[in-house]
This record gives C-alpha cells, structure tokens and sequence, in this order.
C-alpha cells in the first residue's frame, strides 16, 4: 500500500468526491488549481449527476474508478461524508481529506457524527485528515488538493519548509506572506478537528523526506501532544527544526480557543513548558514564525541548564541596533561587548569602531572591507553564540554591497544573523536565498533570538501514564513516597487521638495536624495547632484537633495526628507534580506561601528533570531567588531547593501511579531544603 | 525675520557651508538632493577654495552672498563650525543645522566645542538645530536638506505627518518603510544632540502649519523634556495626535543610551508615564510607529480615570481574529461579545454569525453586503470603543470587494479599524489611503490600540520647580508637611529622651522611633522598638533608642522620639512624591513592606492626581489590589488610599518646596489608610 507520505505529498492518484463543475464555487476549486499548477498524477473528479467535471470526465462513484485512488478528498456536505469514507475503506484507500465541518465542533449532533466516522475508520488501514481540513499542498508538484482560494490567486514556489496548521485561513496568510518575504514551502496542511489523523502523526510521516528540512506549525491548542513530542523528537533526530506559533498566550484568548475549534485550551505555562522540552522554538510574533527557522538550523538545540546565550551586534547605525539591543533585553537576552582580547583583533584588523556595549561602525564607514574585517574577528571570537549585524540604509541603498560581505565568511565559529533597519526588500532577497538567518523588525528579530536559545534538548515521548482524579494519601503516607524519591522532610510522627503523648525523637516547640486521606485541606478544617511548647499542650492540641475533625467532616476516618518540630525556614517555595493528561509528567516550582496565591510566577519542565535543570527553574522564579536573598536575612540554600525539585520529579519513572503531588511548602533553610507538607494523590495500580 | 517655521520647512534660500563638489560625498549630498527634489528657493554653495562647486557658482563665504540665507546648512568638520555660525549670527540667519560630530558625545573637547558654541548663540535670534544632525526634510517643496544618504534612492512623497527623530539614521529607515506602506510625509528632521533647539521646540514650530496633521516621534532619550510636554499639549490643543517609539524599554538599551548620545538615560517608568501624561501615544512595536496616527486620529486621548476599552472584533478568519485577541489580551484590553441587543441587530439586519467573543463571519461568507451590515451594527453598537475588523484571503484575492464595505460606511459612533493577516499590499494600500488604520501584524495592531487607548489627556507643564538633593526633615516635621495636603498619618507624639514619661493621648501598645533630621533610615540605626506595651518599656525603650542613636551617629542632633500607636494594617502601600529633574512632579505608588524590594511593579503620574487617577493607578499594581484582598483577612480600604495618594501629589501645588517625599508604608486598614512613616526632603526657599 501506498505510504501515508506518498500519499499525502506525492499521491500518484487523486479523487475529488463532490466536485462541483463550477470552478468558482469551494467544492470546484481543487479541480481547477490542481490543473492550473499542472499536477501530473490521474484526477478523478466523483459526481454522479453530471457526466462532466470541468471538461473532465466525471465518475459515478469511487468504486467505479479504473484504480484505487491515493488520496481522497471529500468535498461533499457534511450528511454525506461518512458514505463517503465508509466506500474509501472498502477499496483500501490510504489517505481521505474531509473539507466538510459540522463535526466535534458543533453540538451534540456534531459529535455524533464523529463517533461514527472513528466507527468507520476502526481496524482499517483508511486514514483521515479532517474533517474541517482546508486540504494539502505540495508545491513541488503541484499537488493543490485545496480548496482554499487564496491559491486562486497564488502560485506558491518550490521550498523546503513544511507548515502543518490548525487553522486553515492561515495556509493562505502564510503563503502570501512567504512570498513576499522569499520563504517558500515544501508542503502545507491544513489539519482540520484531527478526529483521525492528529498534526504531529502528520508531520512525522514526512521527516524521512530529503525536500523538507524545517517545519513551521501554527497551533491553536495543545491537543494531541504527545504525537507532537513524537514528532518533534524524530525531527531534532535528523536535525530537521521546529518553530511554532501557537495561540492562547494571554487568558482571553485560551478561553476563546475554548469556543472555537471544541479543543480543549491548556494553560499556557504548561503548553509552553512542553514545546520548549520537545525543542520547538516558540515564537511570539507572527513574522518570526517565517523568519527563525534559518536561525534555528545554525543554532543547535540548548542542552538542558546551559547558561544564558552571549550575543554580539555590530551596526552601521545606533539608532537601529539599540531597538534590537531593547527588545533582545525584554526578553532577558542581553547583548555583550567585545572581549579585550576581541577588541585587540579589531583594532590589528584596521577596524575602527565606537566603544561601548554594541560594535558601532558608523564612524568607520559602512565599506564592505571594513564590516568583513570585523565579522571575521567578531564570529571567531570564543565569547559569542550569536552574532547580530543590524544594517542601515546601505541595506536598501547598495543591496549588492552590503550584503556581500555576509554572504562570504566561510566557516563561522558562531553564527550570523541580519537584522535591516531600512525597508529593504533587495537584500532581505540576497539574504535570505544564502540561507542567512535574517529579519525586517526588531520585535521579529529578538523574538526568534529568544525562542532558539530557549528551547532544550528535545525529549522522547515518556511511557505513558494515567492521568486525572486520584485518591489523597494522608500526609503520613505522603511522605513515604517522597522518601520513595528521596525528598527530604522534617521528621515526622504520627499518634493517634486517643492515645498519651509519648516521648518525641525531636524538641519542642512543635506543630500538630490532622492526618486523614479524608481532610486533604488541613487548614480549612481548622486541622492545624502551630508552635506547641511541651506535651501538655500537644495533649490539649490533639483534643482540639479531634474535635475540629468531627465538627469539620462527620463520620470521616480522621483519627491520627501527625507531629513535627517547627522548623524556620528562610524563604519558602512551592514544588508540584503532576500528570497532565496531554502534556504526560511535568514538575512544577513556585514561590510559596503567600507569593503563590498573589504572584503567578512559575516554572514547568517535563518531568523528570536533572540537577541542571532544577537549577535553571530555580533561575526562572524571581522571586524565590529574592526571597532566598533578603537583606538582613542568612541566604536560602537554593542547592538543596534544586535536589528537592529534581528529585520529586523522579516520581515520573519511580512511582507511576501517582497523579499528582504539591509540597506546599518547602522550607528553605541557610542549610538544607526540607517538605513540612505534602498531598500526594494516587491512582490504585489495576 | 523669517519664523521658525518657515526657515526650517519653507526657506526661500539656503547655504550649504562647506559644500563639495563631488555629489556622492557626505558634504556633496545635499546640493544633489535639492537640485534633484527641484527645491524651488535659492541655494548657496559656500565653499571658499572653488569658483564652482557641482556646476552651480560658488560663494566664498556666508558674507558675500548676495542675500542673508534663511537657513544655512554646516557640511564642515567640528573644528570649523564655530567660526561658521559666528558668522551666521554676525548676519542674523535665523536657523543653521549642524552635521558635524565631535561635541558633547565626545570627551571634555567635545563638551568644550558645545560651551563654545552656546556662548556664541547666547543672547541672539540665530537658533541651532544639531550638532550631528543629518538635515531637515520638506518632500512638499522639494528641500532635501539632508546629507542623509537614503534620498539618493528615495524620492519622499508628500504626505501630512511630521517626523522628529534623535537618531538621524532612523529618518531613512522611516522614510523607506513609510513608502512601502503608504505613510508619507510632510517633514522630517533630525534633531541630533539638542544644544540649542530641542525636539519639542522643533516640532512645537510646527503645530499651525495646516498641511500637519500628525507626528512621529523617535526617541532615544527623555532629555528636554518640559520642551516635549508643551509641544505635545499645543499639538493636542489642535487635535493633532502625537505617536512616539522610546528606546529604553529594558534596562539593557537604557544603559546603552547612556554612551550612545551622551543623552542621560531616564528611568523607562518614569519615561512611559511622563509619555502618557503628555497625550503621547507610545508604540513599543516599529511598524506601529508608522501605523498609528489614523487609529490615534479616530480615538480622543482620553480622560483620565476612565474604564477599560471595550473593542468588538468581526472576522473573515478564525486563526487571524484569534492572533489578534491574545495579543490585546497580553496588553490587558479585553474584546467583548456583543450584547445581546447588537446580536438581535445583527439577525434582524441577516447576519448569520458564529457565536463566541468575536463576530466570525467564516460561515456567513465573506460578501461585501454581509460584512457592510454587520459594520453599520457592531459600529452603531453602544458598547464598543472600537471595532477591529480582521480580514483573510479575500483581502488579498478580492482587495476592491474586500475594503470597498470598510471605506463605505458614513459617520459612525465607534470607529474602525483593520488588520490584514494575509500580506495584501493592495487592500492595504486602499485603506491608507481612505484614511482607515490598519494594520499588517497582530503585534503591530495590539500595541497600536493599546498606545491610542492608554495615552491620558495631554497636561500643560507645570511652573518649573526645583530638583535634586534636599535636607530630609524629621519624622514629625514631615507629618506637618503631610497635614498640609491632608494625608492622614498615624497619631504622633514627641517625647525628649530625658523627659519623664508623660500619659499618651492614645492606647498601648505603642512604637518609638528615633526623631531626627540627622537620621533618616531609623532602622539601620536601630532606631525603632515595636510592641512597647505600658509606660515603664516606653521608658526603657526612650533610654534604647538614645543608647543607638548615639552609637550611630555620634554627635548627631538627636534627643527626641517619636510615640505613635501601632496599627495592625491589611495590607501595605508605598506613596511617593518626587520633582523628576526631566519629567518634572511625579507621584508613585508601589505595594509595600516585603513587595517593594522584591517586585518593582509601580504606577507613576505626573503630579497632581485626582482621586480617579488614583483609583486607576491603584488598579495597574496588581500586588496591591491581591494583597488588600486576601482569603481569610478583611479587606483593605483601596478607596482611603486612592485619597492618600491624590493628597500627597498636591505637594505639587501646595508645597512647592518639597523635592522628595515617601510614605513607606501607608497602612491600609479595612478602615481607612495612614501613614506610619514619612520622608520629606526640601529645599530651603530662597
């Protein structure tokens, strides 16, 4: 049987059911482009009322056609595709495209009829793009199986990118805007509500083919992830990269994701956590998502708790270099001056430039020996990652002249990228056809910085695991799984209500709470007695303790205490774990205690994660590094904080059933990092 | 004497002091470029050592030529641009420009030349615009006094906006952009390093010429400041809307400006407030720098204290409205969903519209009816400030059918405006041109509506105060400054250290504080006792606090204490005061206690506020409004510090002496809000 990249890119046969013989109308335009680009394989247009199509020979049915088709595409209303498909999986077609909505997205009804169409596909070798895809295009050979009509307009030109979306109208945005910008595509695919095939599936069944050597995606939600963890990783295997833009950064527009598609919208944090750890830069700005992907092949993927990247800029003009310096730092990129040792070079190449943080060459003219000279000295400098040259009006004026010099280096120790100030369209061309990594605004130029230094090491799917409700331990129990991983805890004993305070293996003052898998909420429930100065009062606290459970949960199985010293930390952190059910594993770390209900800083890995990443998520909260640093306060041993993050992570290959676990806090001490509390939930092992 | 106004943008001559004869060098440009342009005045190629220069005659000095030039361009090196504008003033030309680097950027001779050079212009009518000025640009009469090597290549069209930029290489950046997109000019000056005519002064010569009806500003810098404000308060007195791009944004391009220009870097809050303040609209995206005035245009500045805006989105594409929304989103402006009238509106006029936040028009087709009745609802709606329309496909398939509804509506109540999400240069193009703003990025288009939305109504500048270092008053006599503008504080009483003892006016527990002039960080000196609860630890605490304040500051005037109850607040504010050398008295307002070290989130106006700024400053730090509404604590009286603050920023009017003030913290009660500690810094009057 055909392959499904044969079938999606290279089908030797396509069959259009639904074609309409009007080439204006949505159902007749496939017909109409895949003649005009000059696709060479057989097109067969399905109508049964009409003995024509466009001048073609039209067909009764699918199974009156002389050959089993590759590919189907599916332009019929809604009630009738499942016919449709049902006949594509008699004659074993490999690959249908549905055009139609009125699926997932609509209502009862909707999810109906997608609940059959799955009934249809199961046990089959038929898959599915769709339904709501727009269709597939592969420039190389004209295969425009789409009824967009932007390619009534539009010839997209042969590239090597391959651009996989949610959204179909964005197929034609992307494409325009590539063509005035000179990126052009090996593929483009509208992947529709995904009932069958998701976008990662999609994407990885192309990364064996030697045309494409990038992807750009656009997303709308986080649905299907693990196909795309998938995906990502066997792309980062061949060294193919990924950028993706994906929607849903601020809250109002994951709750309009919410309405549109019927996908479920995932906290941003979470989604962006995972995109960087399958090593997809993420950008932010619409016109990055076009310009990074030559960055991203020069740069490799970060391996994980690396330090921030060092850039250099040199510039033929102050103004434009101090907008890429502002953005870049907005990011919390921060652009360095030349070494001494760089600067000694410079100034033996001839090269005489303005001090200060960016290399500044407006003084010594903007002749193409001189800006040679210094990226020669600049790119083999051992301080830098990247190199930003911002060009002024010589971009625009000399074309030819300034670009040269750019184009020539050979080998380069650290990478190049061009940012141009001026509207340049000539060398923004000569640029981008050498595959030189570059950008026409500063905001586009420091967000594709940002997002290639900012993605990790891509990381293969983990096994998978249940996600969802779990059963509370009690804390007590709590702890026995963190001591599973090995996450340190005060110590801790438990007595029972009704029995005498015993002699305790540490001192007062101590605290006393309610330890019940029935009241995972010990505050609430008034389940907590802090600072007990000697048995006596812990005798009186254990009473109060009981009576509050009974007041608070009647008839709940609450008849233990736990007890443990008060221990003072110097600052407090947050440290979660849980199985999202897209995501898979993921290990969490806040600010505790009140800075966690006010300030929603955070940071997200995979789980599970190494020192050297505990370390950088440790970097990426502000505010624990400021709280572990006070004045007039011992400093917060962040190192055992970092030991706590990893090793809680560990629960992700060490203790599988657990769903979800929160130590809330942690208590950060001058020395040591220790959990003084814990909800774990578990799923019972089936 | 010419005006300003007019020997800038419309000379009826002009020399060209050092002028070359060879056109492509820098000295050679600007006679090229105006005999190229056709500048239709007299131009005077001043160059003593030729009979001819480019084949005009040439003149052997300013003196001999046959008429006193309205405006003289210096093309020659630093260390003869003294002797030239000597001999300007000698012959009463109103305005010269000066190219040449070399002065106050540049070291101690630098800053020398610069002395020099206002020695020679103090008490003369000859004004300077420079040095390092790349010239003024007019594209309606053809003077292109520039050496700017970008209108070699570029003819500017007319057009109606004013450009002022510190940096003199953006103007060709600008230019170029402004052609690829349709935004020309009607002047253009870079206004270099500012010795004599600042920014303001330029433009503000400017404001009654009627073929203006808009500015762009490019700023390096906050540097003459008080000059801005009054321009951009006589401009928005004329209805004509000021945009501008401010370097600065991060802390790396602020210290960057710093050795760039020798321009001292402002503070960016400071700047961004100040900004505000003055009617300003700031972009912090390039291209909206250039796409802004028309939305600026549509919308009034608006009145300080009002609600959010509320846009309605109507799209032609799903993914393209979705990219707009989260980024307004990620600026904290919110669309909304029609209401349920507009919606009955929309079905009574036959819009068939999916339901959700925006208005998708994706099912209901793209025909030019559906979308004109849908505008002349959704603008016709009472509920929306503005109403974005973002187009797909057929704005590039279909440009005339695609705009021809935008273009067409009459009077509406809220205005429009369009963002492209395919690259539509046509239908972009048209609606330029018919005067709708649009946008061509999501980002472009966000910070856009959040620039025009955010800008405050433009504040004529206060009477000039006094800055910098006072003398900090004691405790209680900066309670004396607070009573004036009726800031409520805590109740204070002074006790001298060897004093017995007297009976409070108010309960136990109490805190002392040491009370001195001498001492304004109490608490370095160990100068505060908490928690005093009866009159013999009031003592003890008197004999403490003298004990340390003797170790602190020995010799130090300081034998008194201040008594003040204590207060158990909810939450904690810091309210500042200070006369900012640039921006002039401002007001501040951050979360305190712990908050303010670590987060450095803070609202700043120009002082005075009333109390509707004060609610709104209150509203943009987020801290403040969590803190002051905890779970499980009463909440604080945000309306008693919106009166503290208003109260404090009248020290603008009131005490005029006053240079700095703080209140760290103001205590909010669930009652009420008082200061329980102040700083007052002031300047003896004179």
């Amino acid at each position: 049987m055909t392959s499904l990249a044969d079938a999606l890119l290279r089908p030797s046969s396509v069959a259009l059911v639904g074609a309409s013989d009007d080439p204006a109308k949505t159902s007749g335009r496939p017909q109409r482009f895949l003649a005009q680009a000059g696709f060479a394989g057989c097109v067969f247009p399905v109508n049964p009322t009409r003995k024509t199509v466009q001048g073609e020979r039209a067909w009764p049915s699918l199974s009156s056609l002389p050959q089993v088709p590759d590919h189907v595409f599916v332009l019929s209303p809604s009630e009738s595709v499942i016919d449709a498909v049902r006949q594509c999986v008699r004659l074993g077609v490999p690959l249908v495209t549905i055009l139609a909505d009125g699926f997932s997205e609509q209502g009862e009804a909707g999810r109906a009829r997608e609940a059959d169409l799955r009934d249809v596909l199961a046990g089959t070798r038929t898959r599915v793009i769709g339904p709501s895809s727009i269709g597939v295009v592969n420039p190389r050979n004209g295969l425009l199986l789409t009824a967009n009509a932007a390619f009534g307009e539009m010839q997209p030109r042969n590239g090597r990118v391959f651009v996989a979306s949610h959204s179909g109208s964005m197929i034609g945005a992307l494409v325009s805007r590539g063509l005035s910008r000179g990126v052009n595509f090996a593929g483009l695919v509208s992947v529709g509500n995904e009932a069958d095939l998701s976008l990662g599936e999609i994407c990885e069944a192309t990364v064996d083919d030697p045309g494409i050597d990038g992807y750009m995606l656009f997303l709308e939600s986080m649905r299907h992830s693990r196909a795309l963890q998938k995906f990502a990783y066997e792309a980062a295997q061949r060294g193919k990269p990924v950028v993706a833009y994906k929607l849903g950064r601020s809250q109002a527009a994951a709750r309009m994701a919410l309405t549109h598609t019927g996908a479920l919208a995932g906290e941003d944090t979470v989604a962006d956590a995972f995109l960087k750890d399958c090593g997809i830069a993420r950008v932010g700005v619409l016109d990055a998502l076009l310009e990074t992907l030559p960055l991203a092949r020069t740069i490799d993927s970060h391996s994980r708790g690396q330090r921030r990247p060092c850039i250099g800029v040199v510039t033929t003009t102050g103004g434009g270099a101090a907008m890429a310096v502002d953005q870049l730092g907005l990011r919390n990129i921060d652009v360095q001056p030349p070494s001494q040792d760089t600067l000694a070079k410079l100034r033996a190449a001839g090269v005489r430039a303005n001090p200060g943080v960016v290399l500044d060459l407006t003084l010594a003219g903007t002749k193409p020996s001189v800006m040679k000279a210094t990226l020669e000295v600049m790119c083999g400098a051992p301080e830098f990652d990247l190199v930003l040259v911002t060009i002024g009006s010589s971009a625009r004026l000399y074309p030819e002249l300034a670009v040269a010099p750019l184009l020539e280096a050979g080998e380069r120790r650290a990478p190049l990228a061009v940012m141009l100030v001026p509207d340049a369209p000539q060398a923004l061309a000569a640029l981008t056809e050498g595959g030189i990594p570059c950008f026409r605004s500063p905001e586009g130029c420091a967000d594709a910085i940002a997002a290639v230094f900012s993605r990790r090491a891509a990381r293969a799917p983990m096994p998978l695991q249940r996600a969802g409700a779990g059963a509370a331990l009690s804390e007590f129990d709590a702890y026995a799984v963190l001591d599973a991983v090995r996450v340190p805890h005060a110590p801790a004993v438990k007595l029972r209500f009704r029995d005498a305070v015993p002699q305790l293996p540490f001192e007062y003052p101590v605290v006393a709470k309610l330890c019940s898998a029935a009241i995972a909420h010990k505050t609430e429930a008034g389940g907590v007695v802090l600072g007990i100065r000697d048995a006596s009062e812990l005798a009186a606290a254990l009473q109060r303790l009981q009576q509050n459970a009974e007041l608070y949960a009647p008839g709940a199985k609450c008849d233990e205490a736990i007890v443990q010293p008060m221990l003072a930390g110097v600052a407090e952190a947050l440290v979660g774990y849980r199985v999202d059910p897209e995501a898979g594993p993921m290990v969490m770390l806040a600010a505790g205690g009140i800075w966690t209900e006010v300030i929603r800083e955070r940071s997200m890995r995979l789980a599970p994660v190494d020192i050297d990443d505990a370390r950088q998520m440790i970097s990426e909260v502000r505010m624990l590094g400021a709280t572990a640093a006070r004045r007039g306060h011992p400093t917060g041993d962040l190192e055992a904080l970092a030991r706590v993050v990893s090793s809680l992570s560990q629960l992700a290959t060490a203790v599988p059933h657990v769903v979800e676990a929160e130590i809330n806090p942690v208590k950060i001490l001058a020395d040591g990092a220790f959990a003084v509390d814990a909800l774990v939930y578990m799923q019972p092992a089936r």
